[in-house]
């Protein structure tokens, strides 16, 4: 056991469609290209590889995403090797996603321990975020399929929860049931009870295990990432993968295969964790002046009250002032191509403003 | 009588310091400057000396103006001699402006009947407009200081209003008094009795009358002029000007001398006018969707309702999307160097952030 680290992987989800940090992510720079929430010029998922490697070095990190991203993917990645970057032919959500990137690592080494992350999430505490990382490997490491599960710090409704059972010897607990998102009364239930976690998204496992457990949850699934993975080892997999991948269930590693084990691991971490998962969030996370406006120290805010404004535009680089008179809860989105003005609570909704741009003559605003 | 028309004048009142139609009004470029409500290209000041010259030739229109708007104006009014755009030193209210541009003309034609009027208004109805000038200098030049008073169409509170009087035989009424702007109520009252127009501030009269009228009520004003007429006579009138001018009580014509008249003509006007006072009189002016939403054709509007959207920048000419979800009753102005978001009713309050631009390092915003 002594030489386990180092058959420690990482593999990050960097799919996305770009629509939800629209008018700042496209579909060519999905929310993981942005620097949302990091404070610095450093990409989302330039952050995560980063923070991943206390747990493994770069050329053990693999990077899933879609094909049109691959180029970029690996401009922003450049300690990432090219082969380590694998490109989707079509989006099929976290399942098929997961099992090929898990039949790849495990090709390479059977006795692989896999920790697969999102590319698209904060850790503001580092240290805390590589301790729970590694105690999460470990509890992989030693047969259970582990998952994160964020203290929560609030009655979210926009995550899932986690609903925890019994501890275990090696300081995680197993996993009771994973929970849909609440409405706000069941979600302050939930929070006060202290017995419910959010979910993160995190997992850990050995990769032949979950090999194995998708063959048993998924096995159309199980069978089409066998085929490919075959082909790979011939290196014909490029063929294989455009026929077989983009006819693999849509299903999300979660609703395919977590919720059904038997036995599941989760890791308690309170590390300044969110999925910055909207403009909303984004204003949540950044510095606010005394009124609760969240925007640049040169725009004019008169009789203004918890607005999150944003310019990503090169006029605003030149410094072009934005003013707001008399508003409350606006989330304000220059960039060149696009201005987007909105509640800050209607952030769901800019997939419909996405949805609307090839009507009205945008397509290159997509 | 029958070669009065030969002596028809007009003062166009052309200051302003750009601040109500902040950003796309600046202090270099204020609102006659811009195509407001127009629907062509057309600055507001061209389209009102196009309308004038039907009272009278391009040589006997005159503008008063700021001294740094002196050669942007006469820029934009090729077919106005230079000399008859009179640069004011310093602003003093329409009192001094009127005063000096109406000795300026008596001083070219004692028997000069004058139309005073303001650059930045519509007159919708060209043929009505016309029509209502010709009457009102007719009313003039029969020797009765005259003005026009608009036939309300709405109980609008952003006006002052004139009280009539008794008819008089040439058609004109008699003004009982002048009324500030009033509340809600107040307007409708005033609208629903019928004796009550909207104060348009144009204003017709004898050249020779009125100096004699700002004799009377303002004696130093007329003193002042007096000198600066004077060195103009031996064409020393820069000199004048700069030493008398900023020292002239800031006072408007209305109530300094008009409102202190025994008699005042006004002549009922209906032709489409208005002052577009505001961002909110744009809205109200513009062609509205469905929704009651002013905005650009490639605009993406997701639920919203009564918006004004105006995009000015280049960056709009090239195809900026400007998308708004589940606002409602907003002002949304993009500029090249400023964006303005506030409520349609608050645009009175525009003046507050142009107030603040300096302070935010925003001078060149002005």
């Amino acid at each position: 056991m002594l030489d386990m680290p180092s058959h420690r992987y990482a593999v990050i989800m960097a799919g996305g469609a770009g629509t939800r940090f629209w008018p700042a992510s496209r579909r060519m720079r999905p929310k993981q290209f942005l620097a949302l929430g990091t404070r610095t010029e450093e990409a989302m998922i330039q952050a995560t590889v980063r923070r991943l490697r206390h747990a493994c070095p770069p050329d053990r990190i693999l990077v899933a995403t879609g094909q049109h991203l691959r180029a970029p993917t690996a401009e922003l990645l450049p300690d990432i090797p090219p082969e380590n970057i694998l490109a989707e032919p079509a989006p099929r959500n976290t399942a098929p996603c997961i099992a090929w990137a898990t039949a790849s690592v495990l090709r390479r080494d059977p006795d692989a321990v896999i920790a697969v992350l999102s590319a698209d999430h904060l850790a503001e505490d580092e240290p805390a975020f590589h301790a729970t990382i590694d105690h999460a490997l470990r509890v992989a490491e030693s047969g259970t399929i582990t998952t994160i599960g964020i203290v929560p710090t609030r009655a979210e409704t926009g995550y899932g929860y986690i609903e925890t059972g019994e501890a275990r010897a090696d300081g995680a607990l197993n996993v009771a049931r994973f929970v849909e998102k609440p409405d706000a009364a069941r979600a302050e239930q939930m929070v006060q009870s202290g017995r419910f976690l959010w979910n993160s998204g995190f997992f850990f496992y050995r990769a032949a295990q979950m090999m194995e457990a998708i063959g048993q949850c998924l096995p159309a699934l199980a069978h089409g990432i066998r085929q490919i993975d075959e082909a790979a080892a011939r290196g014909e997999e490029a063929e294989a993968l455009g026929r077989i991948f983009p006819g693999l269930e849509s299903i999300s590693i979660d609703y395919g295969v977590m919720e059904k084990l038997s036995k599941l691991a989760v890791v308690r971490g309170s590390f300044g964790w969110t999925d910055v998962g909207s403009w909303q969030t984004l204003w949540e996370l950044s510095p606010h002046d005394d009124a609760g406006n969240a925007a640049p120290a040169t725009a004019v805010l008169v009789d203004c009250k918890d607005n999150l404004v944003a310019d990503l535009s090169s006029a605003g680089k030149r410094g072009k002032v934005i003013a707001l008179i008399g508003v409350q809860d606006l989330a304000v989105i220059e960039t060149d191509d696009a201005l987007l003005v909105m509640p800050r609570n209607r952030s769901q909704d800019v997939r419909h403003v996405v949805a609307a741009l090839p009507n009205q003559g945008h397509e290159d605003k997509l």
